[in-house]
């Protein structure tokens, strides 16, 4: 049984555990004030090509995105996002809780389309009762998105330069970033992401470690007492070095980055078996998740081959997802 | 000029105004804790035919609309409502703010659809992932709409039962009320309201009060220590016999449905006068509010006839609203 | 009997009264964008010697302090306050509801102390965990105090000067300004405070109002947007030229002034006549609200002279409020 | 040089280490709904003699302990909790960043008492204006306190008593629990615990784990939903299986009992090297921690022999903490 449920189902690459069982009776301050988390950071800030990104590790994604919302956006604000969004499906509701409410824009294979964010701020502002609205004050979008999906280069300049004209920070959500960044098919680099987004984070708990997200804001564009925000929502890891550790790990001899592609690989491995086995793809993506779409006979014979996620119910039919990852070693059957 | 922008251009009925400066100087405890409130609510309880109604009075509709939002649902809840409705446009994220989603379903000309609501509910409990979201906790709806249009008892009802089927209040805002018991064209009472919803309020500021809105929980539904609640959402008057007062007056002697007629009434006169002198009708509606369609030159026009509140642009046409009032006294010009 | 519970007892000054009667059908925009907003908005720049204030009318107190308080403060920021503020005791916790800490520092009777305020800065600073802290980030005084109590110039500049300092806006509640300023024994004017708060209000509910409170933001120094805040917490007003008129009324020929003047006359009467019916003082102000102490006897005896308000038990012995204010008439019996 | 500055300054026992790595390649389904979290589960449900507990892992002690008051306060409650408590101090407003006020009261090193509960709760519903004020809806204490001491029996059950006459939850924060436990000097037993209160959570990171701790609802007491209301606030973790297998490590043959006693034993061993050098205690505990306090002379000397952490000023002198864990090996220097 190949396992493709999700890609968070094994723990930790092999080096991480092994550091950590190493490393385990060295005494060191808490709340990620020590020496593995500012060495992290440095090749963080490296790999970006930014020397002035601040940077934040905290444990998990949903985390992550409540906290950095809420950090950013006044109290009057809310944050766009694809209706597909994790923040606008899969969160419970963490942003609301914050105060904020979600401005959803029409998802394309869950991505947004600049032309549409530009038209949304052109009627919000040429509404005459906006001051009884909520102003847009944030976009969210994720990279790889929840359906696979990239972003070109083209694509993610044409929304940064919107956020711009309207002083918005853009935010981009990349749990899956390693599986976006390493995919065959696509033009952006860490490097434009850093250049052209207001934060991002790169996803340690999807791509090799135990948890953790490493949250960059480049160009110094931290929040102002970011550290305290993030104590306040209950983000603060007490032995924060253990993030430290893990990430120190993945961007020391482009870890993060390898595993990642090995990620993509076993993904084409996955798609010619879905063809082989005369599957219909529902979605097939760059990365490391695909989308098949199967009638109850095909879904009961693919039950016996391989673990998958349901994604949605079309009629008879169901779409599924299978996604390969870090620890992913997929064997013809 | 005829003023058609909204429905609270002008002050109160004369006679509030008068029992205010005859009892001007008459010594009263505050927070709705005095006689005149004590009659208005028993007087709300008689035209409501429920003797166990619990009632409450607050200032304003979008302070109504979060505080007994906000008081009736659990934190993990959301509120499911129009996508046109009034909490999920038009209140800056009053909702929101206070912690909960607004959960939207499609409109149709303002109102939702019972089926379309049983399929939402049906599919929220049936998607596996759905502990990871904003559970469906209260269903809100308007009537009038936002878009002057009434559910019928039929409608209503459905509504109820989809509610009662899963555990959920429903919620009514009567921020024009009047204007729709008292249309020509509607089926629904007050009774009826009492019996199939779990809160509504009856609207004051747009019916003849200068401001408030009588919240009525049936059945003696209030949440526990719901005074506490409306003051730490800062809605609680310390003068609160000025609303008992008003209450009071609308409902002595039927001056709540009379003033509300009347309004219709002079809905009638505009709804001639838009056909007399060709305007077309983007909407026609049984209730005070009235939507035409005009082209440029059109509302050069009717700018000059009388004053109307902008809708939405459609191309080169714009789609303005023409409202009556309590006040409105509607002259052929 | 004289009525001396609290000072929002009757209506308002029979001037509105008589204006909102004869405005009452004259059209007007809603939300406070009309004339007669504008005017009385003059009128208090005026008033306060600042043409370049910005002021907005909201209903009440604890909803004025609430929205205030939260639109000035950064997410990791509490508001500090005596103990006995308003904001810190009667609110209903308003302020947490918005997600805010009240931070207290001892009260002398309602006064906090500018050294202890001092103090308190210098150890929130000093201490090394800080980070983990709420950041003191406003400061909030009441004037006149909870105990009718007033600072004098020396002591609102020595207050003033540490918020500066800090970088921290300084917060005046007058709920009650009226009757600080015209008190018998103040130095401090309408001036002195519009140069000395980043914010403060003029209270209209308890000094001749129906209801309404004028905040002053001197020096251009509203937060953006703050409309949009105020709708957001409920607070706006449709009908807001309702506000406007009242405050226009009230400063206009110094009427404001005029009656608050009044009470504290009045409450010269008081005192004298308590000091003549042999009742001993709790606390003897130089405001409209005094406190005596009275056993069970004296309690029975002052029931049949006056009403008045439970302030707290000391032992056998009750501390009660008497309470003047804009109407009284106080007559020896 | 000895590290004694706190208690989460390595990593895990090692056993947990060894399990990580040995099932580390072990597909499991995420968010705690697996096989490990399971048994974990089951081993605490036995060590507590509640075979109807509802128990859940979390992260970290700040988030515990906003998440769980959240959930069961009603939004017109607060928190009663030593003015000293964690979440009064030093939790950077987490719980009010919730809507919450924390009532405090006064400490006797650390801990609140029943008598001074019961008065304070008398008071508030003594008050005729408590519906104005933030009602008591729960008691947070911690065990052991911030300042090393325990409760006795008798002490716990006096307050628990009282919660119960109100109807209060009664919630025991439990980060050093294993410390309090396995005291030499303490009559509390794991299951008295169990009995007396309503939530109450043991830590993991103080005791032997990397982090995470486990709350415990007696007596299906977990509020509905708890899974959904942990996810809104960012505190499921997605490999929940990384809590279970801690905590199951950590239950199995007594090891979180064991490691527990050891700490208590390095800090009898701490203790009378404090004693032997001469250092004057400020607050000796029958925990694994020590406050000393030092004038800047011993301050340089205690330097060089020890890390600790700063606690509290005293003029010229200063009291500093040592702590001692799972991992210390104290040696005589």
């Amino acid at each position: 049984m190949q396992y493709l449920t999700c890609d968070y189902m094994n723990g930790a690459h092999p080096e991480i555990l092994k550091r950590m069982t190493e490393e385990n009776f060295q005494a060191r301050s808490g709340y990620g004030e020590d020496e593995v988390c500012r060495r992290a950071k440095e090749k963080i800030r490296e790999a970006c090509g930014d020397p002035s990104a601040d940077i934040y590790f905290l444990v998990g994604g949903t985390q992550t995105n409540s906290t950095v919302i809420a950090a950013m956006l006044e109290s009057y604000e809310g944050v766009v996002a694809a209706e597909t969004g994790h923040i606008a499906q899969h969160e419970s509701g963490a942003v609301e809780y914050t105060g904020h409410k979600v401005l959803t824009l029409p998802q394309h294979y869950g991505k947004i389309d600049a032309g549409e964010l530009a038209a949304y701020m052109e009627n919000f502002y040429g509404d005459a009762n906006h001051e009884h609205m909520v102003f847009p004050g944030m976009v969210y979008i994720s990279h790889p998105t929840e359906y696979g999906t990239l972003y070109t280069k083209t694509e993610l300049t044409a929304i940064a330069d919107i956020c711009r004209q309207y002083d918005m920070p853009l935010f981009l959500d990349g749990a899956r970033l390693g599986y976006g960044l390493m995919s065959f098919d696509t033009d952006l680099t860490l490097r434009d992401i850093t250049a052209l987004c207001d934060v991002f984070y790169i996803g340690g708990t999807k791509v090799g470690a135990l948890f953790g997200e490493a949250v960059v804001f480049p160009r110094h564009g931290a929040p102002k007492h970011f550290m305290t925000i993030v104590k306040q929502h209950g983000a603060l890891l007490a032995k924060g070095w253990l993030l430290g550790l893990q990430f120190d790990t993945l961007f020391t001899d482009d870890l993060y980055f390898r595993i990642s592609r090995h990620a993509i690989e076993e993904a084409e491995k996955v798609k010619a078996w879905v063809r082989k086995n005369g599957y219909r793809f529902w979605l097939e993506t760059p990365t490391n998740q695909q989308f098949i779409i199967v009638d109850p006979e095909e879904k009961a014979r693919l039950s016996e081959q391989v673990t998958f996620d349901f994604w949605e119910q079309c009629g008879e039919e169901t779409v599924v997802r299978l996604a390969t990852a870090w620890y992913t070693e997929f064997s013809d059957m």
